[in-house]
Parts: C-alpha cells; sequence; structure tokens
C-alpha cells in the first residue's frame, strides 16, 4: 500500500532485530480489514489513537499488509531462543513489540505483513505448526481465532440461540466456533448463496437469505431460548436494524468492523433492555487453541479457501472481494 | 396533558374494574420522562411500538399523568380479595393489566396517574407501606427501583469500580443502589453543584464537576479495578463522548432515556471492547425490596424531595425542572 494504492514492488529485505525472526512467508489471507484500510487507512489511524489504541502507522509512507499467514523460520535476530530449526513452520499473532511500542504486523511501516516475502516476527508470539496441518489450513488461524473470540466474549449460557448475522470469513469464523462449543441452534443469515452454502458447511443448522425471510423470523421459527445476535459485517445502519428486529433481552455482539460513523435508536434498546458487546481480535490462548482445534480437524476451514494468487495477484483479487459473492478467503502465495 | 399541554381540570372520578381498587393520591413525584412525554409523546408511543412493547396511549386523548405514587386504599371493584383495609396506604408499579391489554398507570387515557386525586390500581400489584415510613419516601419507591434495577442489569463483579454520569434522580437512584450493595469507591459527575452534593448525601465517594475535571480522570484517581459507567442523563451525543473517555473493557449501562436518534462510532467500541447494556423499570422483585430498603433506612431518600405542590402547582413545576440545578424530586400532592 502506497499513499492509498496497491503497488507491488521490491523493497529491501526486512532485517530481525533482538527477540525477533526472520520468515519466509508460505500463504497469507486476505482480510476485509485491508481493503477498508486501503480506503480509509487515515480513519482507521486515527480511530485507533481515539481509543487510545497505540497504532504506529503512517500511510504516507509504505505499508506492505497481509496479518493472516502461516510462514517457515529463515533465520533469527540477537538475543533469541531459536528454539525453532530454521525451515520449521510458524502461525503468529500479527503483533510485535518493536524498540518504539507495539506494532501490527502488516499495519506498520517497519513490520511488513504476509503479502511480501519476508517478514519480521517476535519469538515470543511465534507458534510452530503442526506437521500434518497443510499451510494453507495454518494460515486461518487468525481469522479463525477472531470468531473464537466473539464466542468468548459473548459469555454465552445454557439455552442462549445464536443468530449470526453475515456470513463473510468474521460470520463464518463465527458459526465455526459456535460449532466448536457444540451452541445449537445455529441460524445465519447473508444474501449470497454461496455464502449460505458455506455457512451450512462450517456448521450452520439454518441459513436465511434476509431478501425473501427477516433472519429474526427463521430464527425465531427454531429458538426457545435467549437470543445472542452476532453482526458480522460491518456497515452503517445495520446495529440499528438488529436493534430493531432483535426480541427483548437480546444480546448484540459487534464482531463487524465498521469504520464510519453510525446510528442508532437508543429508545430501542431501552424498550427491549438489549445489550451490545463490541469485539475485537483475541487473547493471546485463543490464537494458540485455535490452531489447535484447526489442526485436530475440530474447525473446519477447508471450504474457506476459494482462491490462490501470487502478489502480482493481489491488486485484482482486492476488486474481486469487494464483490463477496464469489469468495470466502484468498490466499496471498507470495513466492509464486 | 392535554395534547401536548398540561391543563388542570376536573374529570370523572376512575371505577374500579375486576380485580382493582379505587385509590386516593397522597403523593406523587414528578419524573423526567413526564417531562418529555409531554414535549414528544407522538415520539414516546412510536418508539415503543417500534420496540414492540405495548404502550396503550393515545396522545390526543386525555392523559392524567404521574407515575410515582404512594396512595390509600379507598374502595374495591369486583373479583378482588381486599386483603387490604380502606385507608392502607400502599404503594404499585405503575403497571395495570386492563382488559384490552397492558396499560402503563400514568401514561394511559384509561388508568389516570398520580397528578390526579383517584387511580385505578390492580390489586396484584398493590404494596402495603410499613406504618412507620413517611407518605412522601414510599413515593421515591419507583424512581429508586429504577436505580436498583439499573445496579442489577450491571451485574457488578468483586472490584468494578462505578462511574455516574448525571446526578439527577435517575443518578442519584443509581448511587442509592450501589451504596446499598457496598460497591466502592461510587464516583459522580455532574455539572450542578446542588446535585453533587446530594449525590455525596445519597452515598458518592468522589464527586466530580465535569466542567473542571474529564468524570473519567476523577476517576482514574480513585479506581484499581474495571469501569462500569452509567449513563443517567439520557442527551444525544452523550453515549458517543462516554465512548470516547471510557477504558479498554468498559460496560457501559444506559439509564438515561434518549428519545431522540444517537450517532455513534462504533471504532471506539471496537478498538476498546466497550460493552453498552440498555436498561429500563425493575422487576416486581426489585420494586418490593425497594419498598422494604427504603423503609429500613438503607436507601436514604429524605435528601431527595426539594419540592411539593398542589395539582394546581404542576405546570409551574414542569417548567422548574427544565432547569435541572434548583431541584431533584417535587411531590405532587393533589389533595392540597
Amino acid at each position: 500500500m502506497r499513499r492509498g494504492v496497491l503497488v507491488v514492488d521490491t523493497l529491501p529485505d526486512p532485517a530481525p532485530a533482538a527477540g525477533e525472526l526472520l520468515v519466509r512467508t508460505l500463504a497469507c489471507g486476505i482480510c476485509g480489514s485491508d481493503l477498508h484500510a486501503l480506503r480509509h487507512a487515515d480513519r482507521l489511524v486515527d480511530a485507533a489513537r481515539e481509543a487510545g489504541v497505540p497504532f504506529m502507522m503512517d500511510p504516507a509512507r509504505d505499508v506492505v499488509m497481509g496479518h493472516e499467514f502461516c510462514a517457515e523460520v529463515l533465520d533469527f535476530g540477537p538475543d533469541t531462543q531459536r528454539a525453532l530449526r530454521p525451515g520449521t513452520r510458524v502461525v503468529s499473532m500479527p503483533l510485535a513489540v518493536g524498540a518504539d511500542g507495539v506494532h501490527g504486523v502488516g499495519y506498520s511501516n517497519e513490520y511488513p505483513g504476509g503479502y511480501g516475502e519476508m517478514m519480521r516476527l517476535c519469538e515470543m508470539f511465534v507458534l510452530p505448526v503442526p506437521d500434518e496441518l497443510p499451510t494453507e489450513h495454518a494460515a486461518l488461524t487468525e481469522p479463525m481465532a477472531v470468531g473464537v473470540h466473539a464466542v468468548a466474549k459473548a459469555r454465552l449460557a445454557p439455552g442462549d440461540v445464536p443468530l449470526v448475522i453475515g456470513c463473510g470469513p468474521v460470520g463464518l469464523a463465527v458459526v465455526a466456533a459456535l460449532r466448536l462449543r457444540d451452541v445449537r441452534p445455529i441460524v445465519a443469515a447473508d444474501f449470497s448463496p454461496a455464502r449460505r452454502a458455506l455457512a451450512e458447511r462450517m456448521g450452520a443448522d439454518v441459513v436465511v437469505d434476509p431478501a425473501t425471510e427477516r433472519a429474526i423470523d427463521a430464527w425465531q421459527r427454531v429458538a426457545c431460548g435467549p437470543a445472542v445476535v452476532f453482526e458480522c459485517v460491518g456497515v452503517p445502519g445495520l446495529l440499528d436494524a438488529i436493534m430493531r428486529e432483535a426480541p427483548r433481552d437480546a444480546r448484540i455482539v459487534v464482531a463487524g468492523v465498521c469504520m464510519e460513523d453510525d446510528r442508532i435508536r437508543p429508545m430501542l434498546g431501552i424498550n427491549k433492555e438489549l445489550s451490545v458487546q463490541f469485539v475485537l481480535g483475541y487473547t493471546p490462548e485463543e490464537f494458540a487453541t485455535t490452531l489447535a482445534d484447526i489442526a485436530a480437524g475440530r474447525i473446519p476451514v477447508a471450504p474457506l479457501v476459494t482462491g490462490r494468487v501470487g502478489v502480482d495477484g493481489v491488486p485484482a483479487a482486492f476488486e474481486t472481494l469487494a464483490r463477496p459473492e464469489a469468495h470466502a478467503k484468498i490466499l496471498v502465495e507470495p513466492w509464486r
């Protein structure tokens, strides 16, 4: 990303600092947030700063994006334990603790992400990938951890019945995390038939096309417990629409990332005593257990990979993902 | 209330239906919601309808408001148990189950509220007032129950530190309910010196003038646990301001009743993983325990009564309460 435009260029190899590894990217998923960031990088930085989140990115300088990666250890910087041999495949939370503060790998001028051929990673965050786990599945640890975290933050009680609004990568990860906990029935809604089919493969019991039936009506047909609605789209107006349709005492978990201002009608929340839990990211423990659950086959990620491109294909992949019907996750393989 | 204007007029005595009592109002507090309702009755009805809440009020017809009352039993309708003698003082949740559905006493064309001399109440909701409890304190059961409910819905955990934004009647009730549970320190903010003084008398440990210090900064000076912020004002923009200032993982309880549309920045909630719990009213159990706690002196309501008027004084009292500095609760005594 160079001043709001995707550019394919050759940069100097990153140099691992103290406590860091040099790795070679094997596969890296394209995230919807990257599409947002390309258009609204300034807003992203401002919003983080306003929330007091350290976010060391200057959008005026080059950024190599990509934070959903599986990589291979190449070399070690100073002061490293070197417990992993070169050639070991690893994943990592896309977080780096630099001399000047915390960086997001893939949202930083100093820590290039997985759309590039090489990355610097902090040794303390790196996890080895089990031998039997395909690289492309390991690369899905990060987006799946997002779903695991959203479901954890929902603090589900026995009898709660989930409704997942939106079956893009976030919604599909939420469906998978709900199924992992055996929270059922799982009702999931999306306008796209392909995405509804994916939701079923990830574990949804009932899928709804909101063009033909209100999601909450489909939910009501099968639910006999409190509603927990996962907002997994992130566009203005959707939270208000969910608040309008939600039953009394519903809990809404906002996992979609709406980067614009939004309008709500507080009286909808007040009259129905709704709650809204905003969520983001995951804990280190959630990231590690997600990797283990994928490796053990408890999170079926295979259906999610719908495309593969080399570095040269990234701009076209961004175009494709702007029309989400056809794809769930496109993986960048920079070595291609 | 006659088509958006307060009018003092003589109406026919209400006739108790099956399961109902006829009571004489002894004292009835003026609630901020009544001020809202006078100006925005249509909006109130629309919002309730939109939320699926039955709200049987036609603002085009006369409404006798007043839902924070203590009254005296006069007579009984058919099919009543008559466990209470005439002359017994009672309070009641302002709810009535009529032949056509649920009515709000004081927000209904059929069930006049406590600004009038007589009311019909459902026998099932009526609670006798302990002999030693002054009438004017019993009349504060309803607004105090609002605070008790808001604190219950906050699901406080050991170590949580509350911050109460706004020390009008709702905020003061929240302060009292927090003190009742011994959740301390209690930090409370209001621009009005009189209200800050009241907050201290109700149990606040630290009071803040937001004109001289950010409420959250005062909170941070004394807090060493998670933040639970009670929004007790109910004006557009305040939720967004709280979301901007709130620390990471803060829980916001919206007890203020904002009847207008509101604007939020979801990224503030997302980046800090905030939660927002909207609350309204109370349960029958909370209403009953609040009465008992007031009677036992565990909720100090005496400081809250800052004025008394007869029916003729209600319009002037509404004017006075629009400038909230001088008053907390003005009681209407229709028998005056």
